[in-house]
């Protein structure tokens, strides 16, 4: 099977040392502050990042051991295809969080809105531009229909 | 250095071969159709993503041979820290691209908004859900004073 090898840029550090109890998403950790450590040989990259109020975090769910196809969300009581649920059970363990970003110095970013597991590897940063990203016409299959309030809900440990 | 090992989940099918000419984001392709054929023995993880209007999908800039951190942005003139643009020219070479999902047709996407090279290798989807990804009071940095339109701006093969 085709693999890519990928270079870890840097490690998100969160007040999260366990999944159990983590906010399922970004959105749902808004007063929750990180950071990230970007390699030193990377930092010359991190210029002119400081004008965005919000970026992507692409990152590796270190912790996540194995795949499954079919998960029982978060938010849900029905197993749902594991690409339209953001566990991290997916085959490539991709993790992606849109987080409030309050400065840099240096190679450290200091961030709100973590959704992230300490020590978690980082893959990307990229910024948050809403001319490019908002889809105000937007429309969330299953998730409409679920009970919990996605900003409320706290993960457990069934995807470790 | 320390790496990650990621699957190629499948393939991204579009009219672009090549960057120069292409529209540089999905918001700026809106009526660019493409597909996303998923291996086969991942196709069970796409179930219930019907139900979304539009998805992440999670890519790698097979064409970029080389990193820079610092780039001329197309909608810019002046040298920009890698991390604030997207450009191909990031240390892992991750792409995400927001785009509309028309249909699933077994392991098959049909999707619109397509700002993607034909044949680039896919390693992730994810549902874009409005209730976790709007970020309505998002700024954009450099982006703001830029002076092209970025939903008219072309690609050019700078990054190449």
């Amino acid at each position: 099977m085709e693999r890519v090898s990928l270079p870890v840029i840097g490690v998100i550090h969160s007040p999260f040392d366990k999944l159990d109890g983590m906010p399922i998403q970004s959105a749902g950790a808004r007063d929750v502050e990180g950071t990230v450590e970007v390699h030193p040989e990377y930092a010359e990259g991190l210029r002119d990042l400081e004008g965005f109020s919000h970026v992507y975090l692409i990152y590796w769910f270190h912790r996540a051991q194995r795949t499954e196809l079919s998960v029982v969300p978060f938010l849900d009581t029905e197993k749902r295809g594991v690409f339209a649920t953001r566990s991290p059970l997916r085959p490539a363990h991709i993790g992606l969080s849109i987080v409030e970003l309050l400065r840099v110095e240096g190679p450290t970013l200091t961030v709100r809105g973590v959704d992230i597991l300490d020590g978690t590897p980082l893959l990307d940063i990229k910024p948050y531009v809403p001319e490019f990203d908002h889809r105000s016409n937007a429309t969330s299959g299953w998730l409409k229909a679920a009970k919990g309030n996605p900003l409320e809900a706290r993960a457990d440990g069934r995807f470790v």
